[in-house]
């Protein structure tokens, strides 16, 4: 059997998996920062006319699914695989979604990276001949999750400069054998990373270690630099751990400068609230479908490689004084035409 | 490019995968039951020497891991792709193996159902060439998980008929596409299924008809009566839910009497307290290791089908008043030598 695969730990695909559609719900503060106008959907409220917040996210994520599935013209019947996962015990917003849907499901956990392993196992399931189109998606919601993580977001604590503001967004992407869409060149499955970060109010030194790693990994595997990239988007390191990420790979060599972008700095205006940045699995993958999608989409980007970063704790965890792991997956996206003959 | 499916939503493999060794860790209850003599590690007590039952439980995760790979004569180097999942929030005894492990890690979250989905994932990734070795692992924990998902067991609440016992257990097994052990043959992986249980100590009439869809699936795919296999294991309805599932599959036309095995009515002997069978990822995961492994190793089964059950369900959205999705996944193994040549 022949090895897809390059250097140590990249996968790569000799016929690439195409993303052919992609969908984003957010919520209110989300719908008013600067990509506002680019999303599918953006609820009024982030309750979403229902009782829960709980309730309220399982429903956007399930709004972007369908929208997904719409914008891709695929019904259940035709979609063999349902990947997906979010922040919640027991990942709850995604396997009530499937719930609904008459598709075969496979649930994800990988914290904020969770959208970067949900299109790497779905292009794995399209290469490896065992379904033409998947179904991948991913959520947040801000109260579910800081009354999780937290506190009760009615509490009102002080938020300290390294905090992240977890993003009350859905979204969802289409991958297919078939269609016009981004293709999947290339994935580095993340190692997990522990420096010994143990502040749960900062998750993105905690992340920066994986992101250098996954990198690092995924450039010496490809014989590539970072100019062979449009734009490098890790999400979600915010202020704080994008500079400690940029120098943790200036220390072996590789520069970031200029093409490195971080989704967690994307998604709002940077008022004092928002801190370091924003985070959660909805942000990159919201930011994903409503931003960078389209710009690969119709070449504006000919390749970018996608980074999301997971902090791997729990407040168990925090509480037993353990410091916190962190994973980061690489996915490289080529411009589908230029895809084609790509290298 | 050749599908790799059969049916509906059936995954075959023209190259069959083999599970090259497995390795079980168990509590001392799990120790003191029938299958006691089989497992390779007894812990002395369930903090294993460790300061919280959470330690414990990432510490017996990371010996089952350890163990398989030391069966295996792999070390991490040639391991591609470590996947795991356990019950507690935010899976953490995956997560902090992962950390001590120089593997590539995705995470994974299917409750009880999670050995089975690992199993399949391992397989995809083996026979789409992405992986030579694939470490594929699951744990859960009496204690963590009572804590967690009901009561503190300090608390001492009175259990109900339909309640199950979380099993204190880790197992890892390693999947490759060199070597000899049982065969991956075929995959059936679940739709979310959920009939309007809403009772947290009756998760085996929760799972039932997620097990039965499945079944029929599979069987309806493969063109294949009960009578094709040498054993069916569920793993885990108890005894309330696996009355459950044959009744309906009875009604569907499947009769699974005498075929039918229960991975949560043979770990335990069954005291009052263990009430409807045993139940938690470790369950399934650690008889699979230490009892149905070997027997389909040796060809004393020739043709097995191990249909692990998750409750999708948390505590959050018990108190919200929801329901309980489930979700099962039909992993078809065969005897290596019958394998070669196998239909």
């Amino acid at each position: 059997m022949t090895l897809n695969r390059r250097g140590a730990s990249t996968c790569v695909f000799s016929a690439m998996p195409a993303i052919i559609s992609a969908a984003s719900v957010v919520g209110p503060r989300e719908g008013k920062g600067p990509l506002g106008p680019l999303f599918d959907l953006v609820c009024k409220d982030t309750l979403c006319g229902e009782m829960s917040w709980e309730k309220a996210e399982t429903k956007m994520l399930r709004q972007a699914t369908d929208l997904a599935q719409a914008k891709a013209g695929i019904e259940d019947a035709h979609v063999d695989f349902f990947l997906a996962g979010d922040l919640l015990n027991q990942i709850i917003s995604s396997s009530f979604t499937a719930r609904d849907k008459d598709i075969p499901f496979l649930g994800l956990y990988g914290a904020c990276s969770t959208m970067g392993e949900a299109i790497a196992l779905g292009s794995f399931l399209i290469h490896g001949g065992f379904a033409r189109n998947v179904l991948a998606a991913s959520s947040s919601h801000h109260d579910t999750a800081e009354r999780q993580y937290r506190y009760p977001t009615e509490f009102g604590y002080q938020r300290v400069p390294p905090s992240q503001w977890t993003v009350t967004a859905a979204a969802a992407v289409v991958l297919s054998s078939q269609g016009y869409g981004p293709k999947v060149e290339a994935v580095t499955v993340g190692r997990v990373t522990d420096y010994g970060i143990s502040d749960a109010n900062d998750m993105g030194s905690a992340m920066a270690p994986a992101f250098a790693d996954t990198i690092w990994r995924h450039l010496s595997d490809m014989g590539r630099a970072p100019e062979d990239y449009d734009a490098i988007f890790s999400g979600d390191l915010g202020r704080v751990g994008s500079k400690a990420a940029l120098y943790l790979l200036k220390k072996r060599g590789i520069d970031l400068e200029g093409v490195h972008q971080d989704t967690g700095l994307m998604i709002y205006d940077m008022e004092p609230e928002i801190c370091s940045g924003a985070s959660g699995c909805g942000c990159v993958a919201s930011v994903f479908a409503a931003k960078i999608y389209p710009e690969v989409r119709s070449g504006k980007l000919k390749r970018v490689l996608l980074v999301p970063t997971g902090a791997l704790h729990s407040p168990t965890t925090c509480q037993q004084a353990e410091s916190i792991p962190s994973v980061a997956h690489a996915v490289s996206l080529v411009y589908p035409e230029w895809g084609e003959g790509g290298s």
